[in-house]
């Protein structure tokens, strides 16, 4: 936004107006090789697109030097800018990573194909075959943050379920991804180099786009992309999910933001209880199936609390308590209301003492983002009424939080973490990637005689 | 809209601006009752949910006359503004009309419970079992337009499925939808009469609410209520459906817009073409799975187009063609840009003759609606090919375009017909007014350790 605004202010009107209408040509020229390559990638079989994986493995490999050297720009260009290091870390690309990513590009090659698939399907009373097929969604725009490896690993899911990626990652990491994308193009281009006409059988190379310029702007262009783009998936914090969908006319699956709360509940194995929140909370805290706060029942509150503050002492974490909680240590940090909606993705964890495990699910409903959350108990009815109650993507009962994932659930590998309730709720795999269509085959059936 | 202007230029500008806000603040207290309600009716059992909708439904038998009195005047209103009488014959209920959607209700009572199916399960490696179980959407808001039969259908669809309706009808309806929604609430009410504590396992009253006002404004509400409304579903025109894109935050599934082709493959049966061209076209030309294009291969056309154009004559249709149609026929309108693209909803339909199946698919393509399209053909070759490419939300062989539709495929009911690609296309039945949850159960389960 920056970039544009600077400009508008020092050069004459007319100039910015036209340079943002070249970007607007330019996205929608890309959006609409998108759409006509969809047409075309739609109904290829397995064979040919995990071929094209493949192909595009070997490339990334082949030419890691080149992405290297693309990223080396891109990360001197964050250390200027004084990026972090955590954030340095994650943008960038050595051979070894390049050649990891290439790695779960085969592994992505190696699932079934979720196209094709029969939903349900049954004869009707008047003879009519009836089958619900899934069928790719058609262009789908990721939006994420500074990791290059997401534009391989979403170009690679996308691509197997049928669907064109287009893809706008981080103008921080532009340089690698245009090196990525376009290494990429050019493996499918190879796939077919002689002749054109063959494409209609093969991947075509506009299979993976890259959404041109770094402005905000292209992601507003993507945004309003109604009927070339059939869905967004924002990755990222909460401010550009809710940009996102507040803006945009294309729909929308909202990933990623996670406040989970780990409840024990009155009749709680205690040691268990402390293990599951420990690792709830400290295993890996900058995700976001991390705990965030944990709710006990006032009954084990006596007894749990204590060994709960003890052992999130041990490992370095902030307990932001409410008074009962404070009653127990000294180093509990007042709870503000701020702190109940947090999602702090540190070593930080919000605690409240609750009378009854409805008062659990009430605070739950009121400030979790419908994530994860965790019950530990010993009862069977205490834990059915949980899972009854609770309305979140994930409800785990002893077991902590960390395990809402792809790879955890046996799906093989994950384009995110769904926390809305329409089209997909939870970790997405290649099925949640797909639209269905319904096939209805008849003898000449006419309704009404 | 012209009722909020029009004050807004006669009275002082703080006059409106308070009745805006008044009405904001009565749609809030509306919506948050609804959340509230939501979550105690989703964990309600199969039983209290169909003994609350034969509760209903005798409550609509037993108070027909107020129902009736109350459209009478929606109904005078009407002819007064000079409404068509088509429109005025959707809009009027009487006491045999009011029996009919009684008995559509008990009809709905009897449909399986979708809530709590599981959709997959298994156990993990590391022994976790892991179901994905359905669970309801909680709040849907269903804008719509002026038949009083949608608000109890409605209504009693949400319901059956757990969520809470925030219905919005027509305000030319909004008499006859108070007086139904308020005695099918009354009908709630009146089943735990004395102890209100009694409620958290009997359905709530505010489980079915009307959107208060009838300006524009109150549509609104509805369209940026993010977090209070789950998920809005327009019945209606494509206008209506596009202004609810545009501008809402709340995820929205696009329903009814059918610009549906029937296509006559080189190899077809002409007697068979014929029925099928006309059964589509005008068994009932006002509904979205009419025909409103026919395509014919160009090998079939000198047989084809004269008998389709007989038989099309016979029922009073207007064809309007391109070139090769109307040298068939004097009486071809010439088609044009417009043409190809209308839901006519009417005696007519578009024609044009096609070189290749595939520029059949391409026209579909570019002008269709991706609600439903037909082949005639006895190539199973050419079946096969128009089912991979063809992408709408049905697709028929040898069967009349008119058989999409949620009674015919099985589903016993029906809120609407989505042509949208993300969580639900084609026919939507109570499955489809759900979401899903995962539930994962351990015996304290760690994440790598």
């Amino acid at each position: 936004m920056s970039e544009s605004n600077a400009q508008a202010e020092s050069t004459p009107r007319t100039e910015p107006n036209a340079q943002a209408e070249e970007e607007r040509a330019a996205f929608l020229r890309v959006a609409n090789r998108a759409k006509e390559a969809a047409a075309v990638l739609a109904p290829l079989p397995r064979a040919t697109k995990d071929a094209a994986l493949h192909t595009i493995a070997d490339a990334l490999v082949a030419r890691a030097d080149e992405i290297v050297k693309a990223n080396e720009g891109d990360v001197a260009r964050a250390r200027e800018a004084g990026t972090s290091e955590y954030m340095i870390d994650r943008l960038s690309l050595s051979v070894a990573r390049i050649e990891s990513i290439a790695a779960a590009v085969r592994q992505v090659a190696a699932l079934p194909d979720p196209v094709g698939e029969t939903v349900r399907g049954n004869v009707l009373p008047n003879g009519l075959e009836l089958r619900q097929i899934r069928v790719p969604l058609g262009v789908v725009g990721i939006i994420y943050e500074g990791r290059p490896n997401v534009t391989v690993d979403a170009a690679a899911l996308c691509l197997k379920s049928g669907n064109v990626a287009m893809l706008r990652g981080s103008s921080s990491a532009f340089d690698s991804n245009t090196a990525l994308v376009g290494i990429m193009q050019d493996a499918l281009r190879s796939s077919h180099p002689a002749e054109p006409q063959q494409r209609s059988t093969d991947v075509p190379p506009d299979a993976i786009q890259l959404v041109p310029g770094t402005s905000r702007e292209s992601v507003k262009h993507l945004m309003r992309a109604r009927g070339l783009v059939d869905v967004l998936i924002p990755r990222g914090g909460a401010s550009l999910i809710n940009s996102v969908v507040e803006e945009s006319t294309v729909p929308v699956i909202e990933t990623g933001v996670g406040n989970c709360a780990v409840y024990v509940d009155a009749d709680a194995d205690v040691d268990l209880a402390v293990d599951i929140l420990v690792n709830s909370k400290t295993q890996r805290p900058s995700v976001c199936n991390a705990a965030e706060t944990f709710l006990v029942h006032t009954d084990i509150a006596d007894v749990f609390v204590p060994r709960a503050l003890e052992a999130l002492r041990a490992k370095g974490v902030t307990v932001h308590g409410d008074d009962r909680v404070r009653s127990y240590g000294d180093d509990v940090v007042t709870a503000t209301e701020d702190d109940w909606y947090a999602e702090y993705l540190s070593l930080d964890i919000a605690a409240r003492v609750v009378d009854t495990l409805e008062d659990a699910v009430a605070h739950i409903r009121t400030y979790g983002s419908g994530h994860t959350e965790a019950i530990v108990t010993t009862s069977q009815p205490a834990a059915k009424r949980f899972v009854a109650l609770v309305d979140s993507a994930a409800v785990m009962v002893n077991a902590s939080t960390r395990f809402t994932d792809g790879e955890e659930f046996g799906f093989g590998a994950e384009i995110g973490i769904s926390t809305q309730k329409l089209h997909a709720r939870g970790p997405m795999g290649l099925p949640e990637l797909t639209s269905t269509k319904y096939v209805v085959v008849g003898e000449g059936h006419l309704k009404g005689v």
